[in-house]
């Protein structure tokens, strides 16, 4: 449903092509304006507004050291989304796109702070080491509460970042479940381990795989998922579905967005992938998904911080389509003339 | 003069280390941030406004069918500028930076147009398949005028475009003649020159090439430069000199870049090179000029579009250190806390 004809998408080409540069000239932005125009389904795409979206929750796999860093820094940075100090805050106050910080399920106490979105399924899943993460009625709210929030949002394009200790791990193991990359190739530094941090948390990893085989889609998403990577996942699918850009930070967000297009095919028109991350998954899993990042700018922080360098990019490829004069309209002689 | 010292080097890195975010997680971001302090002589850097400055002029060596335009396009793209079509200006508009568009000497009879600052040099070089393109004079009062521009400017850093038929020629010459790097590698397509007219711009330019050697830098300037490019470099030079951040865009820039450093080494830390263009010879000048660009998205307009697209990153990394909440602010738990 989302699909360009044929007929549509020669149009696209000619409104680019008339522009005033030699043809193909900006390169990847032209490439993105094409996509923008046939999932808008207008060579003059309304682009103007971006909304963020950061999904926060806690993963039972941290207690077994997956992870640099404490399980208490997920509800920190909460905090921190909340008081505007965050990279993603940063970022997203110069381009004047709001951020909306959505408690998926941290661990703890439900945390309360004017701003917040509680849309909590438990104080973090269980560990996927010794059973499911969570329940199948769950990981069904789960996915709900995401379409629900994109569902909340006129803007023309939304971006999603995430916060979770431990929640590389998570999205590991949901990668290769869904893909058979194996653990090995997947498996990173996270936050900052070591070699001896990685290779313990893909010992965990190997020995939580184990335990399962066979699985349906939906068992996978319940045995392993995270609440964060499949509320966003809810969230990318509703937001295609409702033809707003969807814009694809890094190796987490990759993640959610290989969930969604598992359980949502149709949907790949609306994605952009910003960056290729750091995380040693990362390219395996572009690869597997055919996706082309636009950026490589060596990040590996996640908060949807790649996805919020790219917006302006992304922007620009639209304004081009809307704003810049036609080879016609300036009087200017085309090529071999 | 521009260098930093070891222990303001240091203190920059702690003031980006104490940022709410596993060190090195925004990876170029970071070193960007690192470059603008340095810059700037201080860890809250101000790096609010960028002004953006096209110059545009024309070559005698496009008569000798270096282009797959006709030389007229450079005039009706200054008209263009002035008219605010062309994409620089969309990516300018949008990102509220201001342009400046010069006449260094563009062919015909002056432009005269609401707007235009002119610098013209005369219409246009000379061929330097016959003989030297400018006198050691003109160079003079070209490098002058690109200074003059640059400190009228106030802003905190400066982009820089060109518009010249057949400048990708003349920057080819020039990057030959200051590093060596044999002309088969450096000759490109421009705008869009089939096999057949990459061959004869080859030619061509190794018939110029030819007819010189054993040259003074400010002789190959003469001998080979274009007024766009040298007066690009000589604005260059004096915005470093005044902290400001210098956006190197493309292949022509760079080649402006690699004369203005080849001139007066010590602005390098000014310089951004904002992305890597598809013009087959930026590869290997920026490899010279041991430069990494940003952005890779097979640009090969100019007009500066590639550095104006970089600017937001670029400002985003000078927002990081200026906004974002330390780990102390914020109460955060560090790595392995």
């Amino acid at each position: 449903m989302l699909e360009v004809s044929a007929e549509f998408a020669a149009e696209i080409q000619t409104a680019i092509d008339m522009k005033t540069k030699p043809p193909g000239s900006l390169g990847r932005i032209e490439e993105l304006a094409a996509q923008i125009a046939g999932l808008k389904g207008s060579v003059k795409p309304q682009l103007e507004t971006c909304h963020h979206v950061i999904f926060a929750a806690d993963h039972g796999i941290a207690s077994e050291g997956v992870s640099a860093f404490p399980q208490a820094v997920t509800q920190q940075m909460v905090l921190n989304f909340l008081n505007n100090g965050a990279a993603a805050n940063v970022f997203a106050n110069r381009l004047d796109v709001p951020v909306t910080v959505v408690d998926a399920g941290v661990a703890g106490d439900p945390i309360v702070a004017p701003g917040l979105v509680s849309k909590r399924m438990g104080a973090g899943t269980d560990s996927y080491l010794s059973g499911p993460a969570m329940s199948a009625e769950t990981l069904a709210a789960t996915l709900a509460a995401g379409a629900e929030i994109a569902a909340a949002s006129d803007a023309d394009a939304m971006s999603f970042g995430e916060m979770g200790i431990g929640n590389t791990a998570t999205a590991t193991m949901l990668i290769h479940k869904l893909t058979g990359v194996d653990l090995a190739t997947l498996t990173g530094r996270g936050t900052g381990l070591d070699d001896e941090g990685v290779a313990r948390k893909l010992a965990i990893l190997e020995k939580a795989a184990a335990r399962t085989s066979d699985l349906s889609v939906d068992e996978i998403l319940a045995e392993y998922g995270g609440f964060e990577i499949l509320m966003m996942a809810g969230a990318m699918i509703k937001a295609a579905e409702m033809r707003k850009v969807v814009l694809v930070d890094g190796f987490i967000a990759t993640s959610a967005a290989l969930v969604a297009l598992t359980k949502a095919p149709h949907i790949r028109p609306a994605m952009i992938f910003a960056h290729l991350s750091e995380e040693a998954g990362h390219i395996a899993t572009l690869n597997h998904l055919d996706a082309k990042p636009v950026l490589n700018l060596g990040l590996r922080l996640g908060e949807g911080t790649g996805a919020l360098l790219v917006w302006p990019l992304v922007r620009a490829a639209a304004d081009m389509l809307n704003n810049m004069a036609t080879f016609a309209d300036a009087g200017i002689s085309g090529k071999d003339d």
